[in-house]
């Protein structure tokens, strides 16, 4: 993996190319812990050699897993960055293209990028701070908690 | 729905968060009228309780409408703000993952949120207008009436 | 296709409106090399009257074409614009809905816009260099040679 700061002032945009064998939330991930980025907003086009994304099941309270092995074109990736309990929280959804034309997709769990995956992370001056909500199953971005 | 505005200067962008129940494009449209926004960029993500999505039928000059009658990711919400006759008017696109990891999306016509939906909305300092075209039956920016 | 500067300062920001029967890429080639892009993130939405997509062969090392010949919304066009050999590279993957509400998608290579395709081009300061891989096929972002 490796990234670059391509744009600065109070705005800060990273361009992240992650490598073969890489996973895609491991790579943003670290570039969100190194930089600590609380505020981010992030697209992404390449490929996986294999993923797993996530349906959430609100009866289980947790995502059902589905796996895509094969090689698939990375459609998109959109999500975002925010602060968790833990430090920065990536959340990002695919939408993977399979050799037929046909669409897979749902929340990233994890993505093994082969060749490339061209990622583009805009920082935003600003804390968006989850909370979790045990109700649901999940931490969600809580407005009232963040500072602008 | 709550939003918040983390970046101002020349360039306004704005965190939205939507509440369970809220509908997506209510939201936004909220929004883009306190806000009095005219040229934006908008991308989402998060998941929905139930769903409708167009797809624009020539010979009809009209979206033939798509239901999506089952919790699903929001895998994308891609798309843009711009002036219309009425004031602000959201153009977005709903790519959406069902529980198999089969994808549905469309034009969203409307968009039930559970459990949210994380929005960012990127103004720039300009006003897009829209004009309509009868022939087509739908509203289109047009850049030589519009303003930077 | 139309296209106007809404924002300049650091970060320069198109907004591009191809017309009927135009090809995408070639729409947004023309502003990469009309403006010198050579670092830029791409978002749109709209529709074609038909398309071709592709998914990466591995073994051919070569996309594998995918014909959609059909009007399918643009879902989603996510990607961005880099400086390769001859210039100006586009790189951008689509995600298109048909008439049922499934959906196709693949690395884009060629899309014929009905009625109109809206595409916000984000420039930021800086070239991001591409380098050939003939190994893989490709021509990747390589960040050691790029500048900020």
């Amino acid at each position: 993996m490796s990234w670059k700061l391509i744009e600065s002032a109070k705005t800060r945009t990273y361009v992240l190319v992650a490598d073969p064998g890489e996973d895609a939330l491991e790579a943003i991930g670290a570039l969100a812990r190194d930089e600590k980025l609380s505020a981010a907003q992030i697209t992404a086009v390449g490929a996986f050699a294999r993923a797993t994304v996530g349906w959430f099941d609100r009866d289980a309270k947790d995502y059902r897993k589905i796996p895509i092995e094969e090689q698939c074109e990375v459609l998109s990736l959109v999500g975002d960055i925010a602060h968790g309990e833990d430090g920065p929280t990536v959340h990002v959804h695919a939408v993977l293209g399979l050799r037929s034309g046909e669409v897979r997709g749902g929340h990233l769990l994890e993505g093994e990028v082969w060749p490339t995956l061209e990622v583009v992370v805009r920082e935003s001056p600003a804390e968006l701070q989850k909370t979790d909500h045990p109700e649901i199953g999940l931490a969600l971005i809580d407005l009232a908690r963040s500072s602008a």
